[in-house]
């Protein structure tokens, strides 16, 4: 479990390879055979399409859906970045376990499992709840305070990184159809915003925002420190330095688990700004990888916008919504999952004795 | 059913109370307690705040959740505006009663039941399917032709409206707590095109599109009919003289089934381009309409934007969509349902032990 995570992701990334997109272009073609005006579903057709390209199938499934929270604490929390105290990260746990956070509704609404990963939480947690999975894998007791050193070493990274590799592997091994990362950390905007600015070139200024509710004098405060962090510790532009130096256990869990998950050729829903800047890490490393992953919403962190925009990817939902733990992935599993059954469950013109089908100009070609 | 539906509209419309704000103060604080930060789900909190406001309650029912959808046909089809021919409205009947349609697998997914109403279909209807419910009041094979006279004669528009006001009357009996109205009617986005122009005061080009996907000089024609048909009626500004002349009996059916969700204090999630030509009349004769409709998406029918934008409602799904039958709506209604189950089914701080919840500023406004 030390550097060999690192090989292992190496290894996920060989397997790792672009749809095949003359199985989008057959889901596509059934697509406007069904009874409806050519293209008239507009997204949740394309969605169904790159579901099919996933799959290499014309019937995709997207049950089982499984979201996987994985949780850790920020040494950056110390200099009074959040609006909750570090202790946070450890109820929130047993708030996820007992099933009574906003995760556990919206997943429960969207058909999803739960799983919770603790990658690295500095507190005690109370396991006691049986609400979701609970898996422990501590790397270490949250990260070290990246204002002053690498958030993390060598052999923590490739230890955060082979935890994610491994729940995919098992979200595979359990046949899940589409898999959603959310996460739990105080202090992990912060971390996040770090991330972002160093990998889109931007100052930490426009990358950094409110977070769990801060304002005025602390966000500026908040700033400075991803200004700090960003000096201190000089990442470049190598994706695993940004992520080692300025990331967090649970932003590397995320990024091994999407690998991973793209490896298995599974259906990826993207969160909010965190779960973010571990797609950028896996887009950076694994271009292929965003074939696998769907921007599931936009939250009103300022920062999520132009990572999405970097990665030329335009979300499903927009509602105002930075609440992080997968949420937004889990309201955007709902459409995949209305997707698939579009394709699986809709009459054709043929079948149904409607006329009109034939009248369905050529496409041309599907947004994916 | 003769005149009697329009005083049976003014009565509903009479007992349509605008909700009281009190109810949705009361859900944003009991929202600030909940295991988040204030406010980070954003418009799914305003979702669930609207929907206490509406019930009057704090804990809020989204289910059970109905779709109607009300078919007929249209004069105007014979002007060559769409790209189906009328057969097709009758032939969708029979798909929607087998199960095979959009609106059947998306109401399926989003846990609706589905009831279609014929409220003047042309054809010979295929009722042997029993995916859904089936009611079948015709009040006439189709309206006239409105480039030569007005689509409906008075006691016509009244039936029509007639029906819908049953129609939620039966929504409310059977405790639905959640209706949308959908619509099939080939020829029926020319009709709302009509409505949609002289509701805004703006030219029929700018609010007239590709329907079921016409374009070119076949999209040119559509426009020419529409200004036609505003020529021949001049249907002024009375909200109702617009339906009676220009709309459609499936529209004038919405319209009924608007007011009459709202007299019952239902949650209403909106439609597409054509049910949302139904709210403008709902919306101008009955103005408190609106604190019990969501818009529930934006279609990519171009005359869809400017309704919204006239109405101010921003709609909660924008997925390049246009195919109506309440298929919009029907995703939707799974962010209400999502909104009540967190009012319903979250912790809050105290009762899961996290700290924090004190730390919420106070809240100024919900938007609703």
């Amino acid at each position: 479990m030390t550097s060999s995570g690192v090989a292992r992701l190496d290894e996920a990334i060989a397997v790792v390879r672009p749809v095949d997109l003359t199985w989008r272009d057959r889901a596509a073609a059934r697509l406007d055979r069904l009874t409806k005006p050519p293209r008239s579903l507009g997204r949740l057709e394309s969605i169904a399409a790159r579901l099919c390209a996933i799959q290499e199938t014309v019937a995709p499934r997207a049950t089982p859906r499984r979201i996987v929270l994985f949780a850790a604490d920020h040494g950056v929390a110390d200099e009074g970045v959040s609006a909750y105290p570090s202790a946070v990260t450890a109820q929130m746990v047993g708030n996820f376990l007992r099933g009574g956070a906003a995760i556990n509704v919206l997943a429960r609404a969207s058909e999803a499992d739960v799983c919770v990963v603790d990658v690295g939480v500095a507190s005690d947690i109370d396991s006691s709840g049986h609400a979701a999975m609970f898996i422990s894998r501590p790397v270490r007791l949250g990260t070290r305070n990246m204002t002053n050193e690498p958030a993390m070493s060598q052999d923590e990274l490739a230890s955060a990184l082979a935890v994610g590799l491994d729940i995919a592997a098992v979200a595979a091994r359990d046949s899940v159809a589409v898999l959603a990362c959310g996460e739990m950390g105080i202090g992990n905007t912060t971390a996040a915003s770090a991330m972002t600015a160093a990998f889109l070139s931007v100052g930490a200024d426009e990358v950094t925002g409110p977070g769990t509710g801060i304002d005025g004098e602390r966000l500026a405060r908040k700033v400075q420190v991803v200004e700090r962090a960003l000096a201190v510790n000089q990442p470049g532009d190598d994706p695993l330095a940004i992520l080692r130096t300025v990331g967090g256990l649970e932003i590397a869990a995320i990024a091994g688990a999407y690998v991973g998950a793209a490896a298995h050729r599974l259906a990826i829903v993207g969160d909010g700004f965190i779960a973010t800047a571990a797609a950028l890490v896996a887009a950076s490393v694994c271009p292929p990888f965003l074939d696998y992953w769907f921007a599931g919403h936009r939250s009103s962190e300022p920062g999520h916008r132009l990572q999405l925009r970097f990665l030329r990817q335009q979300p499903l939902l927009e509602l105002e919504m930075h609440l992080g733990e997968g949420t937004g992935a889990a309201l955007a599993m709902h459409l995949l999952g209305a997707a698939a059954a579009v394709m699986n469950e809709m009459a054709t013109f043929d079948s149904a004795g409607v006329v009109g089908g034939q009248q369905a100009p050529a496409r041309v070609a599907v947004e994916s």
